[in-house]
């Protein structure tokens, strides 16, 4: 009998750990902060990685790789970035037996040596806009770890673009912005909240920060991806010129855009519940799961031929794995699946294969709501539109989720309670000072000022000054 | 005007960055011995990644990801790979602004890492085999580097798996050796020798090594993928046991094999020419260009309707792009692309247009030879048949070059010029002292033992005493 996850009533943090590890998405690595990435959850990441890469392309972006180390004055170079990203710097210092005379920092994010790079490309406009991404590995020394959410190391990719006006940066800054966040609605059927970062939550060295915000099944926050607007801070610190059409030479105006493995933690928190994951079939690895059902041997071969017959029908149209092994029971094998949940389940026993007809059993609808039995004649058809239902299903219902715990407190005391048990949406004026003393009293940071504002003004939740602009607070990842 | 690549025979070392760097497959980057692997030089690295991955995955492999950072009492505790290794290794000893307690290798191969996760996760046979393969970057400490061919960091593959016998662990190395060379052959259009390593030049802490070697424009050898049975070294020194039928505690048995960016390198240095790449079809980031043509303002538009007439007929068959550049003139780009290796050019101007045809140019024969009209009509077909064509006698060229460039000198006179000028398949008494005096003499080494060894004996090419086997001797990049 499989073990079962701790219920997330009891402790949330513990059934998150346990899901990752019992679905066998990743593992602890020997080396503090680092995890190790196991097939299925490798998997699910190279589906991310798809679906993202598809839209990089589609939008005029290329691939390129980059040094993993860099050199430690590059880092020292834009006085924010140094500033925000010293602490948490790896810094090789010996190589091939020898201490080195500069020491090499592992990267933690790649603006400043692609920024030098940069500079050697571009020499005129003709070269602009410059849109490269790539996928890479990324080191940030992390005190306390929480596997996929925060590790030492992670997998993300990072685009990085050089463009001739702040107007075009600008623009490619919120249009990968917009990439993101129909990733994260179209693929990941996660709900997003797209915003601007506020001065003191901005990447070191960004003029602005945008981020998509997603609400996890604890009520917390995840930052989920972030897009740059960094002006011309970086080709100042790396001289990233350019002779423009009137042949002056001027600075270029960059950006820079990133989403990580980080996505996965999400994805378990948004959708599973007390069985597992549950994992949105566009997304999923597998998903589909044949399961063979008979009582007596004498039906055992007339079973399987149907189940094959199955998966042979579906192979081209859904990834589906047929779990044929005969050490373990039906029922075992359903709790397995569902708890490294595989959108849809087809079970096929001796009855099903009189009938000529199958049972479908979805896993984002419990017990009998979601099975039924379908015709064999119709099953193709059946499954595409059960795929769709279930994806849009799980984003429907994490949206009315997010709804359900997004409050508008009407004063200060309310907001304390609110950003408690989910996200307050609430009037800011813009001050630094009230940002810090409410996270001081509650915890909760500004997630972001969602792009979409109602027309209006308002009075700060916490100090009741005139405000232009409603952020989202919350308690975050 | 383009510049132009300085010719092979003037200066192959100088040709070969020439070409990798105008093409721009590649660049310098800040940090001593690392590269930038640009845009145009990462997607051919796509397309061979796509080759292979879709291999390993029909094998019965799956992908997951280790971290970067080894603790250095891992890499010690497989003697002979921690005597292979040291030298290269790059070492972080500074993580958070402190000092580490133990240091940690940036990853050279993760057989150590690996080792340690498959002794935690491998209990009994039913978890055998373990076929997991790694997509990742690699750093070995390199004194002299060169692009793609020998680099401190670089990207490649690494599969690690674990099987309950030594005859399937050895069935693994060799299917694998067997999947690159399927990839070299049909994929990278690069005849190559498969063969075993002599001892001296095996993996450190490899029973077996085998790998396989090509020969390039120069005569050189590039052993292009290599595949490793480690028998139960791996095991014993991170305790990787599992408990067999007989419910007995055995100890697994390990193989690894990887390929690399290295394999870039070979491309450019197998098919180049003067004129700079030569791309296989199955590889070429872009398989078609279609040029424009006209003299006249008033053809353009009845050009460019064609131009993307066509453009539209073959996108779903090839990867074509349409250079409709104004700044540059025909002349300029038929230089640029030819230079960037496409292996089709598709010509359209006025007459064409007139004539409802359009004019093929092949980038393997040089001038009329590989140009030809061909009618609208047939246009999709021959299209087909021409990247076929390109694709086979790419291979085949290879082919015959290696052919006519590998010796059987009849004694150690004819081998030391032999080895000058290519390879020698000679008889080897398989003793390293013979095998050492022949690289002290000629710099020529071991590439391999053949795995194809006609029946018979001979005699020693350095000894003269008895032989079994035949080696392919030649001086190595």
């Amino acid at each position: 009998m499989t073990a079962k996850v701790t219920p997330r009533s009891e402790d949330y943090s513990r059934w998150y750990t346990d899901v990752i590890q019992m679905a066998e998405l990743a593992d602890y690595a020997p080396v503090k902060g680092c995890m190790v990435i196991r097939p299925y959850g490798y998997a699910l990441w190279e589906n991310i990685k798809e679906g993202l890469d598809r839209r990089f392309k589609a939008t005029g972006h290329v691939n390129a790789y980059f040094p993993l180390f860099i050199p430690l004055s590059f880092i020292q170079k834009e006085a924010e970035h140094v500033a925000g990203f010293s602490p948490e710097l790896a810094i090789v210092t010996i190589g091939g037996g020898k201490e080195l005379e500069e020491p090499l920092v592992v990267r933690p994010t790649s603006e400043t040596i692609i920024g030098y790079m940069y500079s050697r490309w571009i020499r005129s406009y003709r070269d602009l806009p410059l849109l490269i991404n790539q996928w890479a590995n990324v080191v940030r020394w992390e005190m306390r770890t929480r596997l996929f959410l925060r590790t030492t190391e992670f997998l993300w990719q990072e685009g990085h673009t050089a463009h001739a006006t702040a107007e075009e940066a600008q623009e490619e800054t919120l249009r990968m912005l917009n990439v993101y966040t129909e990733f994260a609605v179209e693929d990941a059927a996660i709900p997003v909240i797209p915003g601007r970062k506020s001065e003191s939550e901005k990447f070191a060295g960004a003029v602005t920060s945008y981020t998509i915000e997603a609400m996890m099944g604890d009520f917390r926050a995840l930052q989920s991806g972030t897009s740059h607007f960094l002006g011309q801070n970086f080709a100042r610190a790396f001289d990233i010129k350019f002779l423009d059409e009137n042949n002056e030479l001027q600075y270029a105006w960059t950006t820079s855009w990133g989403l990580s493995t980080r996505m996965v933690g999400g994805i378990v928190m948004v959708h599973g519940d007390d069985q597992g994951l549950v994992l949105p079939p566009r997304l999923a690895p597998i998903q589909v799961v044949i399961v063979p059902i008979w009582m007596e041997d004498t039906q055992r071969s007339r079973v399987l031929e149907k189940v094959f017959q199955v998966e042979g029908m579906l192979r081209d149209q859904v990834r589906v794995k047929v779990d044929a092994r005969e050490e373990y029971s039906p029922g075992w094998k359903f709790n397995e699946w569902e708890m490294r949940g595989v959108p849809l389940r087809i079970e096929i026993g001796p009855k099903d294969v009189e009938r000529e007809q199958v049972t479908l059993a979805r896993r984002d609808l419990p017990g009998r709501e979601g099975k039924r039995t379908v015709p064999m004649s119709t099953l193709t058809g059946e499954v595409t539109e059960t795929m769709r239902a279930i994806q849009a299903n799980l984003y429907q219902r994490a949206l009315e989720f997010r709804q359900a715990h997004t409050y508008d407190p009407a004063d200060y005391h309310e907001f304390k309670e609110a950003v408690q048990n989910g996200f307050a949406f609430s009037w800011w004026c813009g001050s630094a000072e009230c940002e810090a003393q409410i996270k001081e009293d509650t915890k909760a940071t500004i997630r972001c000022i969602p792009l979409e504002q109602e027309a209006g003004r308002g009075r700060c939740i916490y100090c009741g000054r005139e405000a232009q602009e409603r952020a989202i607070f919350g308690r975050a990842y």
